[in-house]
């Protein structure tokens, strides 16, 4: 009892005295209550450089890790050992397989009515061009639509050049219009007897550092070579099409498909207290593209989740349920890991309570939004207290699921969105300057902080959260 | 009569009554004081759009024009249409003779104790490594000093990695300290028995895009490669160096030295209205390094002095002597069209009443400084005057001259120098970035009107402006 009493008066001293009066459990008598845990851990997170130790450890003995290739396999392991180093409950790996494709060179010059090199690079599972290369007139369109609404055959044995400008917000709203370009611009272009398509970068920055991304092509639609050029080439290009003289451009690309290859989601678990089989999924993907080390994308999401997973399951008080951090395989060429994950997983949808994935870069969280039952929003509400602090506000019930979390929550997950400022993180998306230096140590301790909040009240809440029948709006 | 009191009434109208009234030239009572015509032409190259058109036309029309190669001879025809479009009086070439250097291919990875691609570049007239590369283990000093201090085979057969920063300063003062590694790099290596050097690329950015440059070899060190990385890869480098594991890099750099080529110094000039021999020249060099377009380096000196020899060409009142252009050739590989401009006109220094070269980028001028007899300081006097509503202040008369300047600057000749903000220079400078993206229109015109008034005032003088004897400090 004596040790009671010394707790009790020590809790008093920190200002908890009230919340043990009021306190109806006996056990938690002796317990602070959970807004004084969760503000603890949040601050404790804060200012914890642990999430940029995890991320300069991934970026620098791992770098760039696209899937399929040794360094997949490489931050496979790099990931058990990450998890188990830092004395997560159970570690283990699940098989994802998939289609894999390589780059090897690619190069493009103006070849006419000036000569200039330009910064390209190709877009994912693109065809390579012959080996001596493919010299046409170019063909310029503003947009993807604009390619779309012209004429058949309008691009009959060119290369047809897309042009259009990826607008900078804070959301990252100007990615959805301008990557149509990326994903359909060969089979658009293909259509309108294209020979090749070089598309604008999809980013907001002026570096000679072009963006790589995936391209789709379609049954039925001859495949034609696929590349983006960087901004200040696109500028370039824009320019000499001002002078009104035909142009032509000469380009080389080499990549192949290679075989099928079996990577791993690579999942790690801090167990719950009461309730070890309900989970919150926190998680990233751990692949990259091969041009830059992925530390914003995706490594800046490894580690927040890591960490925070790391400081709630080191607390002295852990929350009910199960915290599991799943560092999905292939989110780059197709949520592969994420399919794999729900084929697996979707069973045991009843103890998914609700999720959040990190997959936006290592900018402040600035807000959040919640996607859960009706009868949940007091569970959010507490977040949103908690959030406060952080400078996070509190959205709306209309979250949608970070990429990897998309096939848990089409079939019926509830899930949270932390909404990270985005500003710059498409100046450095699928590019080789995606590296470690852009990350602020700082903003990695305010998301980690932020992960802490959402989890821990998201498995400690008396209430189970689920999803629910939702408003329509 | 009439027309002259026409004239007269519609300079009052200009508010120039005053100066009319105190003229003591019969002559100049038709004509407005010098400092009132300065200003007018000054406010109109402030306002125009003529630089920002020319440096996008080089850019654009000829781009990258390294030395030696087929576009040198592009960015010389360039010039003497331009010139000749622009209205100069006498436009001519003369033939500068020099060695080149091709780049043809350049990578580099770790390949111990991880795997990574690192983005570099060959340094000017580095040797190539043999066709199958180096591999070697690489030693990492801070500094070229401490390269220089370590014992003698210190570095034998290995690779010799110098990861000094470079400080970013608004005059880029951190240039010289830092870039003594990249011109002594190769020889201090060799000594020490090295089989390549990298250095940390000599620049401020945090980008993939490596710095190119001059390097040396001297007479009796053995000639290694030697190449420069991007920001980013040299601090992975010294991430990875703290994890206290040999490192090993291969390295593969293909480039040949060619035959001898003759490009051209390319003048224009603008007559002076009383002593046509006489004459102030500005410039600028013509040539490039091969991985960006030379937009700021110094594709901006180019467009900022023929834009301000225009604009005085273009007035009523043309000063008493010639305004020159240089364009020189070759300044990156040695100042070697410098060079051959003062073995051709060293014999005329008499009628070089004094210069400036603009090769510092297109940062807004922030300050001017001369270097003239103290008896022409009257006449500095009155640039600072019509310099001060341009945000620029005299500091003092100590100037050193532009790169291209300094061959003629040693046989005698004044020079001034216009310093501008080079906080960002050394982001750019030297490498693929370096395009017209990166340019402020309007801190085009802001410079090419303090080249106006500098130009102007200096070509008017009473006074011939002399170097004179300088005092010593």
């Amino acid at each position: 009892m004596t040790k009671r009493i010394k707790s009790s008066i020590s809790y008093k001293l920190f200002g908890f005295f009230s919340s043990l009066i009021l306190s109806a459990n006996v056990w938690a008598a002796a317990k602070p209550a959970e807004s004084d845990i969760v503000s603890q851990l949040r601050d404790q997170a804060a200012k914890s450089t642990l999430p940029y130790d995890i991320l300069e450890s991934l970026t620098t003995e791992v770098g760039a890790r696209m899937a399929g290739t040794p360094q997949d396999a490489l931050a496979v392991k790099w990931a058990v050992d990450k998890f188990k180093k830092l004395g997560f409950d159970k570690v283990w790996t699940e098989p994802v397989t998939f289609d894999t494709w390589i780059r090897k060179h690619e190069s493009a010059s103006v070849t006419s009515p000036f000569q200039h090199e330009l910064k390209i690079t190709t877009l994912g599972f693109s065809i390579p061009t012959p080996e001596s290369g493919i010299e046409a007139e170019v063909i310029h369109f503003d947009t993807i639509e604009d390619l779309i609404e012209s004429p058949a055959d309008s691009a009959k044995g060119k290369i047809v050049f897309i042009s259009r400008k990826m607008e900078r917000f804070r959301s990252g709203k100007g990615y959805g219009p301008a990557v149509k370009a990326r994903n359909t611009g060969a089979v658009e272009a293909a259509k309108k007897g294209a020979v090749a398509v070089i598309i604008r970068s999809i980013g907001t920055d002026s570096h000679r550092l072009p963006h790589t991304g995936m391209m789709r092509y379609k049954e039925g639609v001859k495949q034609i070579p696929a590349a983006a050029m960087s901004n200040p080439d696109a500028d370039l290009m824009e320019r000499i099409f001002a002078r009104k003289k035909p142009v032509k451009i000469k380009l080389r690309l080499d990549s192949h498909t290679g075989p099928k290859y079996t990577s791993h989601n690579v999942i790690g678990e801090m167990t719950g207290r009461e309730f070890p089989d309900e989970k919150v999924v926190i998680g990233a993907h751990l692949d990259s593209w091969d041009l830059g080390t992925g530390a914003v994308d995706d490594g800046a999401g490894v580690a927040i989740t890591m960490a925070a997973a790391k400081v709630i399951g080191d607390a002295k008080h852990r929350p009910k349920r199960t915290i599991r951090v799943v560092l999905f395989a292939n989110e780059e060429q197709g949520l592969v890991g994420a399919k794999a994950y729900a084929a697996k997983h979707g069973g045991d949808l009843n103890n998914h309570v609700t999720g959040a994935e990190s997959d936006f870069g290592a900018g402040k969280i600035y807000a959040f939004a919640s996607r859960v039952a009706e009868d949940n929003l007091a569970v959010v509400s507490k977040m949103a207290k908690l959030m406060k602090p952080l400078g996070i506000e509190y959205l709306n019930n209309e979250a949608g699921p970070g990429p990897d979390l998309i096939p848990m929550y089409r079939l019926g997950m509830s899930v949270f969105s932390l909404r990270q400022d985005g500003t710059d993180y498409f100046d450095l998306h699928h590019t080789a300057d995606d590296t470690l230096d852009k990350v602020e140590p700082e903003n990695l301790a305010q998301n980690t902080a932020a992960y802490v909040v959402f989890a821990y009240i998201a498995a400690n809440s008396e209430q189970k959260i689920t999803r629910g029948v939702l408003k329509t709006h």
